[in-house]
C-alpha cells in the first residue's frame, strides 16, 4: 500500500495517489492531471480508478480528462445522478486494488451525495487502515454543511450522524486523508496539519467534541463564511461532466490594438493578475484586478460573471498560460488572449490608463489621524474584521462591494483595506468599475498598519484569538 | 503544526520537517541540506532545531551542514556522547517550538542510544499526536539490533522493551514517522506506505505480533540480512561529526590522458557508474561498476575501499556532481575527478578497455540447456536466492565477491546474474578486477529470464511468497 | 541592416535573418522554424518574406510550416516551378525590406534553378553591401554540381559562369553569406569560418583560382564525395512541399511487448540512435544505428529506405523528440514510436538482444599482429581512406556495405573502422541486419588507432595532406 | 579559421572567439567570463590568448577573470602601461595561433594607447582577411575621440591617420570586427549590422567620406553626445586590473527590517530595478531607480556615486543575482544586499514607501491642453530632444538632473517625460531624492504620445533625420 498527497495552495485542496504495487487509484483530481500521470508513471504504476468523494463545489475536478488519459473508471455516489459514464456506488459497495479493499460510507452532511472511502490492507490485516472521507471531517474542523441554504439544517443533523455513528465508529488508529486543508472555505478553521486519525480527532477537533446533537446544528449553520458564488455552479459542473481541457482556448497573445478592439467585442472581460503595486500604478481601465499572490482561483470563481470570455493583462506569456491553469480550476475556462508586452507596450501605444495610488501604513494613519475626511473600507471577511479592525471602519467584504459599492459616495476619498493588500486591490477595481475615482489602496493592509504600530491608537485596535485569514 | 516528509529513494531514508507558523526543526536530515533551506524558505519558516533520533549507520547525516546553514541548534542522545557542539537530551527532557511540546524517550535497540521524538501539539491537547522514531519501529517493521554482533542478543531485548512499554503505550492513534520505508537495509521487510498509526502497527506489525519476548528476540537476530560495510564507519563519522560538505572536493573533469596518469597515483579508484549496458560495451580496465539506475549509494559504501579517492568514469559532468552528492550520503568523501568526454574519448585516445559481454534471457537459457559447461553465479541476496532461482545456480551474494572468487575457477565461463542486471554488474567487475576474463552478465537478470518464460523448465524456479527484494 | 545566422551542426546548413528595423526575411530556413519566431520576436520583428536559393537536396526545408506560422510570402526561383503558392522571380527582379533592395541574379550550376540574392542597402548606398548565394558560393569552395549525374558537365559549366560572370563582378568587399559550412556534403573542402567576403574568395578560394573553364569543370565532377539517397527526394520534396510538421505523428511510448508487436507490422524499421557503447552491448535484433553524437541525419537520410515507419530505440522520451526533429530535416518523416524504458525494460522482458563486441586500439592491434584471420574493413570515405589506412584493410564505405556486403564472408572474424566508431557501429548494424555473425566494432577507430602510436607499425599509415574527413 | 561573435544588449558591446582547431584567443572579453569558457570546451579549443584593443572606457573587461580560468596570457598595447602580468604589443609586433598571424597596428584616436589586430589567415593566403579593430572603426562610424576632452583635438587628428593611413589600406575585402554596435556611447551613429568590411566603410562611413583632415577633426568633436561619468573610471580599472569577480559580494537576501538598518548604515544606497510601473506604485523613500528593461549598466555607471555600496529592490533574488552582473560590467561592484520579499514584504512591515503616479498619454495631453501649470520636462538626450518634442517642454537629460534639479520649482506639478518611461522614471527618483513632492512620470513617453497621435496638436512636434536614440 501506498499513499501519496497532492496539495494546491489556494485552494487548498489534497488529492492523492492510493496504490498498490502496478496499480492506483487517484482521489479527488484536481483538473490539471499532468501531475498524476507523472507520478503514476514515475513509479511504474496504471492508473486504474478514480474515485470522487462527493460533488465538489470550490473546485472542477479533472475526473473526466483522467478517464481519458488513463482509461480508468470513474467512481462516483450513486445519488449524485452524473451524466458521464460512471460506476455509480452506495453504502456498503466495495471493489479491490490490489491487496487493497475499498469500501463505501455514505456520509451526507457537507452535500447530500457525500461518501467516504474506506481502506482495508488485506495484506496487513482485516481493520481499516485509512478513510478518504472528502469534505466531511478535515484536521481540526468538519465540512459545512450550509451550502445548500434550503437544507441546511436537514444536513447538518446528517453529518453530525455521519462522524458520529460511521467515521467515529471507526479504528481510533485510521487515518484520515482529507480533501481540504488550512484556508479553504469548504471549512471555518482547519489546522495547517495535513492529515490525522479518527482518534485524535475524536478527542480534540473543535466540532466532534460539541456532543450535543442540537447544539452541534446550530455551530454548524451559524456564522459560517460566506459562500462564493462559483460554489454551485461548480457542483453541477462536476455532475455534468467538466468540458476536457485539451478542448478550451489557449489565450492567444494580443498586440495592444488587437486587445483594445477584442475588449469591445460582445461577452469580454478584462483581468489584471499582476502584482497590487503594478495594478496601482497603471492598469488597463475598467479591468478587474486579482492578484496572482493571493487566493486567485476562490475570488475568480467569486467575482467573475460567468460565461465570459477573458482577456488577461499580465507580466508575461508564460504568466498567462499559468492564470489559465488556475482559471479552468474554478471553470472560468474562456480565457481567450492575453496583451503582449503587458503595459509596457500598452502605454508605448498611447492608449488611457487608469491608477489606484497606493497609501503605506504611516500615510494611511497620517490621514486618519489628521480628520480629512477619507472613508476608509475594511473588505476583510466578519471573522477578520471582528478580531481587529481601525475605529470607524466600514466593512465590506470584497466581494460584496459588487453591488454594496452603492452605500459609498462616489465623491469621498475612499481607501480600502484587507490583511496585506490582495483582495483590497480587487475591491478597488470593483469600486473603480463602478465610477469611483478616488480610491486609494492600503497597501501591507492591516499587516503592516499593526506592524506600524498604529493599532494601539485605535481603542478598538485589539487582537483576540479569532479564525483563520483567507487571503494573505 | 505542520508535517513535511522527505524520502531517499535507494537509502529509503525519510527525513522530516516538523514545524509551527514561523520556527521549524528538521529531523534525522540527509547530507545535501538544500532541500530543507529551500522548503523552509518557501513556507518563511526559520529552521532553529535539528533533532537526530540516533547515529544512522546507513549513511552520514547533515546536522552540521544544516547547524553552520542556519545557526540552529543540534539535539543529539545524550549516550551517544557526540564530539561536536550539541544539546544533549535523555529520558523525559522536553522542549518546544511554538505550541509544539517535544519529548524524549529512550528507546534502545537498533542501536544502543537511539531515542524517540514524541510530539504534543497544545494548542490542541494534551495527547502525543505523532512520535518521530527513528529505526525503532517502522511500517511493518522494526530496527535490526543486530549491527552490533557483539551485543545484539541484548540489544533485541532492549528494542522489545522500547516498542512494548514505552511506544506501544502512546495512544492507538498517535501517527508514526519513522526513519526508512522499504528497501533500507535497517529493517527486514518494510511496506511501501511511509506513516502509520501506533494502533495500526500494534495490531498488524510483524514483529510487535510477537508477543514472547524470546521469541522477538530469537526473530531479529535470526536470518537478518547482511549488514554493509559502511554502517560502522558511517555511525562513527556521525558522532564525531562529518566534514563540510563545502569542505570536500568538487570532481573535476580530466581528459583521458590526465585520468590514467591520475589512476596511477597513489590511493586511487575508478568507479563506474553509468548503467549497465554501456559498462558492458567498453569500460577503462579495473573500474568498479555501480549502475547508478540501482541502489547505487548503499553498494558504494559496501564495496568501495574506505579512504581511497574516486575517479568516475560517467556519462558527463553533470551526472558526475550528481554521483558525488550520492557518494557523500555514505562517506565517500573523496570524489576527485571524472573521465572529461567519456569512454568516447577514451577510445579514441587509444587507450585499453575491457568489456564484459552480455546475454539476454534467451541467450542463457541456450548456454544452459545446452550443457555448454558455464558456470551461473547468482548474486542476489539469500532471501531472493531462496525465493526462486536456476538450478544449478551458485550462490555468492554480489559484495561477497570481492573475497569469494576465491570460490571460482576463473578458467571456466562465469555468468553472473541478480535480479535485473545492476548487481551483477557489480559482481562482473569484481571478477575482472581479479583476473577473471571469461565473465559473462544476464542482462534483465532473474526478471527477464522469469518474463521469458524458461523459469519452468527449471524445477527450482518457482516463486514462494518471500521478502522483498533489495535490488532493482 | 542586420543580420543574424543560425548554423545546424551535422547538416552544416547556415540560414538567416535578414531585417530592416520592423521586418526581416528568413532565408534558406530548417525545417523546425521555431527558432526564427523566436529571433525575430525577440527583436520586435515580422517575418515577412521566406527566401529559398535553390531546391534545397540535402535536407527538407521550413518553407510552408514558417509561411503558415507568420503569413509570410515564399520566393522560390521561377524556373524550380514550385507546386505550393509562392513568388516566383528571375534574373532582375527586386523586392524591398524597408531600406533594404534585393535583387536576383541567377547563379545555376549547383543546381540548375539556384538563385543568389544580392542585398543593398538603401540608407547606405547603391553598391551590394552582402549575397546570400547558397550552394553556388562557400567559404574556401564552391557547390558541388554533379548530383544530377546526366547533366554534370553541362552545371559544371553554367557554375563557372555564375561564379566568374556574376558574383566575381561584385564588388571585392561584398560579404557572402553561404548556406552550408565545414562538414556539408554539398561541397568539398569548405572552412570552419562561416561568412567571408567576394574579394577575399576571390583570392584564395580552391575552385575560384581554377581560372580556366575546362580545368574547373574537370576539377568540379571528379573526386567528388558520394551523393547520399535522400538528396534527389529532399529536392523533390521541397518543390512539392513538404508536410506540415504539426501534421506529422509524435514519437508514442511503447512498452516492450507493443514494441515487439508493432516491429511485426508491415513497413516497420527499428532504428537506434544511443551513443556505439550502448549498442555494442544489447540492442534489438535487427535494428539499424546510426549514433546522435556523429552526422546523424546526413546518414538516417542516407541509409534508411524511404516511406518507412520509424521505431526509436533511445535512453529516453526527450531523445526520441530530438531524433525525430533531426529525422524530419531529412524527410524521415513517420518516427511513430519509442521503446520506453529503452534497452533496460526490453532485458526485463526477457525479450533477445544482440551484440556488437568493440576492439580498443590495442586489441585491435593485438589481432592484427596476431595474424589471426581478422578482416578489417575500414568504412571511411574515399577521401579519409587514401589519407591513412591499416595495411590490408579493405575499403567500404559505410553506406555501401548495405549492397557491398555481398563481398564479405560472412564465416570470417570482420572488424570495421571509421574515425571514431560512430560510422564503423552504423556499418555493424547493416552486417548484422544480413546474418553476419562475427562482425566487432573498433571503438576510438583510426583516431585511437593513430593516437596509441599502432599506425606507424603499418607501412602504409602515412597520413597526407587530404580533404576533411565528414564523420566524426 | 573560426569567429564568433558575443553581443551584450545595453553597452552593445561585441567581444570575440577567434580559433584556430584547437586553440583560440578572446578580444575584447566583457567581465561575466562563463559564456566564453563554455563557447571553447562546446567546441573543444583552449583559449590560450586574450587579446585588448584598448583600455575600455564603457565598461570594465574580464581579462583577469579569463586569464585566472585559462592560464592564457593577456596581450595588452605597450602604451597602455597596464600594472597586470601581460605581454605588450606594439606597431609592427605578431603572434601565431596556429595557422593564424596576428600583426599589430597602433590605431590611436578613440583613446591613445588603441591598436587593431589584423588577422591573416596562412592556410588560405597572406592578405588580411579580418580585423579586430575594438573602438577605432564601427559599422557606419568611428570611435569618438572627445573622451579625453584636453587632447580631443589631437586625438582626433590622429583617428583620421590611423583610419586612412592604416585601416583603409587594408584590402577592400577585409572583415571589420568591432567592439560595438548600434546603442553604445562609443559612438555617435552606428548601424544595427554588426560586421562589415574595409571597403564598403570606405565607401560609405559617414565619418570615413569626410576627406579632410580638418572637417573630420571639427566634426567628431563637436555635438557628441555627453560621456556618461564612469567612462574615465573604467579606463583607470581596466589598466590596474579589475577585482575578480569571485572576490566580490554576493547579495544577500535582507528582511525589511534589516534592509532598513542597513540603509542607515555609512555609504549605502538604495537602487530600485524593476520595472517603472511597479517603481510608480510603492516604492522605498530615497531610493535611485534604473528600469532593468532600460540601458540599465550604462545609467548604472553614469548617476550612480563611485564607492557606495548598493542595497537593491527588486521582484526576486535571481533578478538580484543578474542586477549584480550588470552592475558588475561598470565597475559597480559592492552589491551588498537585496530586499527579501520585494514591496510586498516591505508595506507588511508597515514601513513609509513613497510614489510617482503615473500620466498616460491622454492624461498628459488633456493637463497640457488645460493649461493647469503643469511643468514638462523631456529629459532625452540633445538629438532626441531636437528631433522632436513637445512645445513648452523643457530640456535637461536625465543624468544632469542630479544638479540641475536646481533649475526646477520644487512647489510646481513636474512632469517628467522620455522616450518610453525608463529614463523619466530615473529623473523622477533624482527630484524626490531632492525633495521634490509634486512629480509624475509620463508612462509610455513621446512614443506613446505621438501614437496617440497628440504630437501634431503641437506645432513643434516635428520629427526631422536625426540621430538613433539612446534608451528604449
Amino acid at each position: 500500500m501506498f499513499v501519496q498527497q497532492f496539495f494546491v495552495p489556494g485552494l487548498a485542496h489534497s488529492s492523492y495517489l492510493l496504490g498498490g504495487a502496478a496499480t492506483c487509484a487517484i482521489i479527488d483530481p484536481r483538473r490539471d492531471v499532468g501531475i498524476y500521470l507523472e507520478a503514476a508513471a514515475s513509479m511504474g504504476m496504471k492508473i486504474t480508478h478514480i474515485l470522487q468523494t462527493h460533488l465538489h463545489a470550490d473546485f472542477v475536478s479533472g475526473h473526466l480528462d483522467l478517464a481519458e488519459a488513463t482509461g480508468a473508471v470513474i467512481v462516483m455516489p450513486k445519488s449524485a445522478n452524473c451524466a458521464f459514464p460512471h460506476q455509480a456506488v452506495a453504502e456498503g459497495d466495495s471493489f479491490r486494488i490490489e491487496d487493497l479493499e475499498i469500501s463505501v460510507l455514505e456520509t451526507p452532511g457537507h452535500t447530500p451525495e457525500h461518501i467516504t472511502y474506506v481502506v482495508r490492507d488485506r495484506a496487513r490485516g482485516a481493520e481499516a487502515v485509512s478513510i478518504f472521507c472528502g469534505d466531511t471531517l478535515f484536521v481540526g474542523d468538519v465540512g459545512r454543511p450550509d451550502l445548500f441554504p434550503g437544507i441546511a439544517l436537514e444536513l447538518a443533523g446528517k453529518l453530525y450522524g455521519s462522524l458520529h455513528e460511521k467515521l467515529l465508529a471507526l479504528p481510533p488508529f485510521c487515518e484520515v486523508y482529507p480533501a481540504h486543508g488550512a484556508g479553504s472555505l469548504c471549512g471555518r478553521a482547519m489546522g495547517a496539519k495535513r492529515t490525522s486519525t479518527v482518534g485524535y480527532e475524536k478527542l480534540y477537533n473543535n466540532a466532534l467534541t460539541i456532543a450535543d446533537r442540537e447544539k452541534f446544528i446550530a455551530s454548524l449553520t451559524t456564522d459560517m463564511p460566506e459562500a462564493p458564488d462559483h460554489f454551485s455552479r461548480c457542483s453541477d459542473i462536476n455532475r455534468q461532466g467538466p468540458a476536457l481541457v485539451r478542448t478550451l482556448p489557449t489565450p492567444e497573445p494580443l498586440p495592444p490594438k488587437r486587445f483594445r478592439e477584442k475588449m469591445d467585442e460582445a461577452n469580454m472581460l478584462a483581468l489584471d493578475i499582476r502584482g497590487y503595486t503594478a495594478f496601482s500604478g497603471q492598469h488597463v481601465p475598467g479591468a478587474y484586478h486579482i492578484d496572482m499572490g493571493g487566493n486567485f482561483s476562490t475570488f475568480a470563481g467569486w467575482v467573475l460573471p460567468p460565461d465570459r470570455k477573458i482577456l488577461l493583462i499580465t507580466n508575461d506569456g508564460a504568466e498567462a498560460a499559468e492564470a489559465a491553469v488556475l482559471l479552468r480550476r474554478v471553470g472560468v475556462d474562456q480565457v481567450v488572449g492575453y496583451l503582449e508586452g503587458g503595459m509596457f507596450e500598452w502605454a508605448k501605444a498611447g492608449f488611457a490608463s487608469d491608477h489606484v495610488p497606493l497609501l503605506s501604513a504611516p500615510e494611511l494613519n497620517q490621514r486618519i489621524t489628521s480628520g480629512d475626511g477619507l472613508i476608509l473600507v475594511d473588505v476583510r471577511s466578519a471573522g477578520e474584521f471582528g478580531a481587529v479592525h481601525v475605529e470607524g471602519a466600514l466593512h465590506i467584504p470584497a466581494p460584496e462591494l459588487r453591488t454594496r459599492h452603492q452605500e459609498l459616495d462616489p465623491n469621498r476619498d475612499i481607501a480600502v483595506v484587507c490583511s496585506t493588500g490582495h483582495r483590497s486591490s480587487l475591491a478597488a477595481s470593483l469600486l473603480k468599475r463602478q465610477g469611483f475615482n478616488r480610491v486609494w489602496n492600503v497597501a501591507g493592509g492591516m499587516t503592516g498598519f499593526n506592524a506600524a504600530g498604529f493599532a494601539p491608537e485605535c481603542p478598538l485596535c485589539v487582537v483576540p484569538h479569532g479564525p483563520r485569514f483567507l487571503g494573505k
